[in-house]
C-alpha cells in the first residue's frame, strides 16, 4: 500500500469525495484560524525522549474509562457517516471492533445504534442537547439498550459555527441519509444564502439553553459514565471535575465551532493541571500521527480521539480503509512510544517531556 | 448573497473602486509594517471559550457612553465618504441608524452634520485640531446643533503619516467633494512628487501644537462627552483618565500614521490595566470579524470601531452595502459570543480569556 | 572550486546520487519535523562575539577524549559507505586521517575495521545492540584489535524510525555491499510495502531490550572509553554521567528516529547543565557550517559530529571530496572562532554567548 | 521623484550597478543569516508612541560627540567609493556637508582625506589595524591634518568574513581605484577560488593581533576622540567604557563579518544598559527608514549610521543621489519623531517605548 501516513490517506480521500462533501469534512468555522492552529500547535510541540529503557515488550495498550483498548485512540463522533460510504457507521464501527478501539457514535448517525453495536465495537453514544427533551430520553434508552457504554455530551454546539464552505457549496443531506436514531420526523431543513442546511437544522432543533444544571438531568436518566466533550477553559474543567463527570474531552470540535478558539494542544496542559487525577482527560482536534498521540499524552491527555482521519479511511475504502487508518496510527504510536524509550503509555506519561510550543503562554 | 465574511466584501469592493481610491483606503504609512501588524496580532490572539452556560437569550447589545447599541461596534470616522458612493456619509449613517450602532462623523465629512444626523443615526463628531481656532468653535457649534452626542478628538495626526501610495498615484479630491462642515474656503491643496494633496492639506491646516492643555479649551467649549482617539501608550492613557475624558480609543489610525507603531491589539491590555474602570476604552485598527470583536472585548475593550470594512460596504452598494457589513459583523459577533459560552458582552468581559500573541511582551 | 560552503556540496552531491540513495541519505522519520527542526533551531541561535582579543594565533585545535584533533568536529558513524563511493569507508577515513579528525566507523560499515584504521585515521567504533550477543563480543574484539580508540553505543535505535522515503523507493542494499564486520551470514532482509529492507533488518537483528544495565556488560568486555550516542533528556544524561560514561552524544540521529523529537541544539544546554564537567558532551544533527560548530560549542558542546555533509563529499569525489568538506568546515570554523574574537575553542566556551532561539523553552 | 523610500533607492541602484559590484555591496558573510537578521529584528520592534505633546517645533537635531548634526544619522565608513561613482567619497561627503551630517571616511577611501574634508563635511576617519604600524601613524597624521574630528577604530575585522558572493564573482578592484591614503605601494592582491581579492588583501595587511592594549597605543598617538566600531557583547562594551573610549558603535558590519552574529538591534539594549551614560552608543546594520532610526534611539542608541543606503544614492546619481537619500531619511525621521509625539530626539529617548522583538531574549 502507498498509504504510509495519514497525509497519504487524506490526499487519496480528497480525490475520492465530491467537492462539497470534501469541503464539509475538511472545513472549519469562519476564517479557519483555529483549524490551522490545531495543526501548528501540535507541530511545534517537541518531545524529549528517553533511552536505555528495555522496550522489547513495548505496548500501546491502555484503558479508557475501564475498557481495555489497543491504543489511547478513539474514533470521534461524526454525523452521517453514510455520506462517506454506503456502509457508513457500520463499516467504521466494524473497523474499530477489529482494531480494538472505542467507537463514539454520533447522535446524528445515519445507522442505528443497534446496527453499530452489532459490529462488536465497544461503543459510546454522543448526544447534542435537543429542544425536544423526549428525544433525549428516547436516545438514552436506545443507546443503553443497544449496549453503548458511555454517554458523550457535546457542549460546544449551542449553535453551529459559521462554516462558510457549506453555505457556499449549498451542501445538504441527500435523500436516504438521515439521523435514524431520532424518533419521528425530525424534518429536513433548507439552507439559505447565509445559512447552510446544517446550520438551520441545528438552530431549530438544538437547545442553546444547555447549562451546568442539565448535567443533573442527564445523570438522573442514565447510569452510564458521562463524558463532557468540548471543554477548553480550566475553570470549566474544574467545575466538571467537581461535579463528578467521568471524563472530559478537550476539544474545539476540529476547528468547526468558535473561530479564534485556542488549539486543543495548547489548552490541554492547563486543563490537566486543574483536573489532576479526578477524571480522565481526553483530547481531540488535529491529531494526525502517532507522534501527535505521544505528544498529547505527554501534555496530559489520557487518550485522544481522531475525527477526519477516520472519515478519510471510510470514504476511501469502507471498513478496510478505516482499518488501514487505525492500523497505521497504532503502528506509528507504537513506534513513537518505543522510540521515546517507553514500554507503554504509562511510561510516556511519567517520563517523557513535551515542550510546549514557544508561542504558547502561561496562565 | 455571496458576501459571507468581511474578506468577501473587501474582495468585491476592491474591484468596484478605481485603483487610486482603492489604494487611498487600503494603504498605510511607510512600509506598512503597522498595517500588517494590526492583522497578525489579532490573528494570534487565542480565545479560551466557556461552556454549559445557557445562551438561549444571547445578545450582543451593550452601551457606549450611555447610549444603547445593538453591538459593541461603532463605525470609525472616515473622511470624504462621497468618494466611495454618491450618497456618502448619509448612506453610511443611515445604515448605522438601521443597524442600531453609533456613527462617528469625520470632521472631513463630505456631507453636513445635519444631513448625517437626519438619518436618525446616533452620531458622534470627530475633530482634528485646526490652526484656525475659529473653525473649531464653529465645528463644535454645528455638531452640537445637529445633535451629535460626543466629540472625538483625534490626537495621532499632528501631521499626516507618509502614505506612499497616495503620493505615487497622485490621489486628490475630485471636484465637488469637499469638507462641507468647515466654514469658508478651506482651500484645495496640490500634492507634489514627495507629498500627496492630503499631506499638504494637513500640513497647512492642522495644528501640530495640540497638547494636553488644549483638552481644557475643548472642555470649556462643549458639554458633550469627550473621546480621545489615537492613544497607545499607557502613560498617556493614565493621564487622560486622570483628566476625566469620557473614553479613549486605542488606535494607530489603521496603520496610516506612525509606521512601526505597535498594533492596537497588543497595546490594548496595558491601556486597560492602567485605566481600570475610570473611562471606557474603545479600540480600532484591524477588526475584521466577530471573533476579532470578541477578542478585543476579552483583551479589555469596551467596544470597537471598524473603519475600512464600512467603507467597502458603502463603496459596493451604498446604504445597503454598509447595512450588509454591519449585519454580517453583528451576526458573527453574536455567534462568537454564544460559541464562547456567553450570554452577552458582559459575560465575555468577565469569563473569557484571550491569550495574547506569544510574540507579545510584558511591560 | 565552486564548492564554497556545505550547501554547495549538498547541491552537487544531490545530482551525483541516484534518487533512492539520495532519499535514503537526506530523509528523516515520519513527516520529517525533527529533520527540519535541527536546521531551524541552529539558524535561530545568535552568537554574541567578542572583540579586541589578539587572534593572530587563532586555532581550532582541541582534544576529544584525550586525542588531539585539528577541530572540534568528528565524522559521525554512517552505515554502508560503499553506497556512496566504491572506496567507501576507506576513502572517508583516509580523508579524516589527512584532516586530523576522528572517524567514527559504523557497526554497519561496508569495509573492515582493519581497512579503516589502516588509513591512519584515529577511529572510534560505533555499535548497535544486537540480539546475538556473540556478535557483540566479536565486534568488540575486532574493533579493539584493529586499533579503534573508543566504543560508541547508539541508544536511540531500539527499532528503526519510520523513514517513509525508503519504503516508497523500495531502497535496499545492492549485491556486494554488506556489513562486513559482522561474523557469519547476517542475512539479507526484504522490505515490504509497509517496511523498508533496513527496517526489517533492524527489527530482526537489533535488540530492543537494551537498557542501563547493559552498559555494565559492555564495560566488562572492553577497556575502551564508552560513548553513549542519542541522548536528549537531561535525566538520562545525568544517569549516564553518574555511571561514568566517557562522553555523551546529544543527537536525534539526524531526524531519522523519533519524528517530533526536540532538535539537538535545543536539547544541548540542559544536558550540559546537568552533566557539568563530568564527561564530554558531543552533539550532532544539523551541523552545516563553521558558525554552527561555534554555536554548538557556545551552547555547551565539547565537539560536534557531521553526518550527511561527509557523505556528500564522499559521494561527490571519494577521498578528495570528503577532504574538501573537512577542509571547508575547518576553515569556516577557524574564521568563525577568529571573528568571534577567540583564540581557540576554549575561548569560545568561556566568553562567547549563544542566545538560544526564542522559540525555545526553560526546563 | 519616484524615490519615496530607501527601498525605492535600492531598487533603482540595483539596476544601475554591474552585477559583481551590486553583490559586493549587498552581500554578507556565509549564508547571510546575520544580514537578514538585521532587518527582521528591526521590523519586529514595535514603537509605543506618545500623544498630546506640542510637536509644532519638532526637530531631528542632535549632537554627536559634541558636533551638532541635523539628525541622529551618520554615514558609515565604506571602502573605495569611487567604485560607485567617479566622484566617489567627495560626492558622498559633499552630500553630508549639505545635509549637515557627519561623514565617516573609510581608511580604504579612494579619495584623499584632504579632498574629503575640503567638501566641508564634518569628517571622522575610520581605521583598520594594519600590520605596518608606520602606516597607522601616517594615517593618523593625515587624518588629523586634513581636519578629521574623530578616529573610528573598527575592531570586528581581525580577518575578513567569508563573503561568498565576491569569491564567486571574482570581484576585484579595477585599475585606477586604490586606497590612496595609505603610503607607498600597498600592493594589489589576487583572489583565488577560495578567497576573494579583498580577503587576500585583508589577510596580508590587517593585523589580527589587535587587542585592548592597542587602544593605549592609539590614545598616545592622537588627541582626537576615539570611537570603537563593531562591539556587540556587553562585557566588551563595559570594558571599553571603563577605558574611556568616547563612543561605541554596536555593529555587525552590516552582516559582512561573523555569519550567525546577533543583529545590532537585539544587541543594543544590553550594551546601553551596561554603558549607561559613560559614552555615546552609536549603532548600525540594517537601518532603512526614519522609523528604524526612532526604533534604534528608543532601544538606546545615541545616533545611528547608514551604510548601503548611502552607497545606493551615490551609485544612482553621485552627490545628488546621496543628498536625496539623506533628505529622505531626515524627512522620515522627522515624521516619525513627530508622529511618536516627540519634539526631538531627547523626547524619543525619555518617553517612547520600543518593545523588543518577542523572539529576543533576556541576558
Ligand atoms: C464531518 C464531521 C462531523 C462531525 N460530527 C460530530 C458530531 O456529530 N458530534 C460531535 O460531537 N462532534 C462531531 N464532529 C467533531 C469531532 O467529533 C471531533 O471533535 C473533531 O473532528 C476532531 O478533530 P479532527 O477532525 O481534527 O481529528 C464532527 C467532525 C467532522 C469532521
Ligand atoms: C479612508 C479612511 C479615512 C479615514 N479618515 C479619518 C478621519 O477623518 N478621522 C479620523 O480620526 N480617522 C480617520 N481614519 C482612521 C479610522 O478612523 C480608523 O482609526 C481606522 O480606519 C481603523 O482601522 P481599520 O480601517 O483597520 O478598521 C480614516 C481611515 C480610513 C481608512
Ligand atoms: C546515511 C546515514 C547513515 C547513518 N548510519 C548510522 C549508523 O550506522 N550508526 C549510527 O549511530 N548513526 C547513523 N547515522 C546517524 C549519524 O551518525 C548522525 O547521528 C546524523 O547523521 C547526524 O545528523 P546530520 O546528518 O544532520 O549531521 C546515519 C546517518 C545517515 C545520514
Ligand atoms: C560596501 C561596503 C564597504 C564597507 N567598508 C567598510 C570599511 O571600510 N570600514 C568599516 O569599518 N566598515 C565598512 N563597512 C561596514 C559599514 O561601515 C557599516 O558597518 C555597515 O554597512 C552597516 O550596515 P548597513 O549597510 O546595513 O547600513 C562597509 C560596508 C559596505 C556595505
Amino acid at each position: 500500500s502507498s498509504l504510509l501516513c495519514l497525509d497519504d490517506v487524506e490526499d487519496a480521500a480528497t480525490h475520492a469525495m465530491a467537492a462539497d462533501l470534501r469541503d464539509f469534512v475538511a472545513g472549519g468555522a469562519g476564517t479557519e484560524t483555529t483549524l490551522r492552529a490545531n495543526r501548528t500547535a501540535l507541530e511545534r510541540v517537541r518531545l524529549v525522549p528517553r533511552v536505555l529503557n528495555d522496550v522489547s515488550a513495548c505496548s500501546t495498550e491502555t484503558t479508557v474509562l475501564g475498557t481495555s483498548t489497543t491504543m489511547p485512540v478513539l474514533v470521534a463522533p461524526m454525523a452521517y457517516q453514510r455520506l462517506a460510504h454506503p456502509e457508513g457507521e457500520r463499516a467504521l464501527a466494524a473497523a474499530c471492533a477489529g482494531a480494538g478501539v472505542i467507537y463514539v457514535a454520533s447522535m446524528l448517525s445515519s445507522s442505528t445504534f443497534v446496527d453499530i453495536t452489532a459490529t462488536g465495537a465497544s461503543t459510546w453514544c454522543q448526544l447534542y442537547w435537543l429542544r425536544d427533551r423526549g428525544q433525549m430520553t428516547n436516545l438514552l434508552r436506545r443507546a443503553e439498550s443497544a449496549g453503548c457504554r458511555a454517554v458523550v455530551l457535546t457542549v460546544d454546539v449551542p449553535r453551529m459555527g459559521r462554516r462558510l464552505r457549506d453555505i457556499r457549496s449549498g451542501f445538504t443531506l441527500p435523500a436516504g441519509i438521515s439521523a435514524v436514531n431520532l424518533s419521528g420526523d425530525v424534518g429536513v431543513h433548507d439552507g439559505s444564502d447565509s445559512e447552510s442546511a446544517f446550520m438551520a437544522h441545528t438552530r431549530l432543533t438544538f437547545d442553546p439553553s444547555l447549562s451546568w444544571s442539565d448535567l443533573d438531568w442527564l445523570r438522573q436518566r442514565t447510569s452510564l459514565p458521562i463524558v463532557v466533550k468540548g471543554v477548553l477553559h480550566p475553570d470549566d474543567a474544574q467545575r466538571a471535575a467537581e461535579l463528578g463527570v467521568d471524563a472530559l474531552i478537550v476539544s474545539n470540535h476540529g476547528g468547526r465551532q468558535l473561530d479564534g478558539a485556542v488549539s486543543s494542544a495548547e489548552a490541554l496542559p492547563a486543563v490537566r493541571e486543574v483536573v489532576g487525577d479526578r477524571c480522565e482527560v481526553l483530547m481531540d482536534s488535529g491529531i494526525r500521527s502517532g507522534s501527535d498521540v505521544v505528544k498529547a499524552i505527554a501534555l496530559g491527555a489520557s487518550s485522544v480521539l481522531i475525527g477526519r482521519p477516520a472519515w478519510w479511511g471510510l470514504a476511501l475504502a469502507g471498513q478496510a480503509g478505516a482499518a488501514r487508518v487505525l492500523e497505521l496510527i497504532r503502528q506509528e504510536t507504537e513506534d513513537a512510544v518505543a522510540l521515546a524509550g517507553c514500554r507503554g503509555i504509562a511510561d510516556v506519561r511519567s517520563s517523557v517531556r513535551a515542550l510546549p510550543a514557544a508561542e504558547s503562554w502561561s496562565w
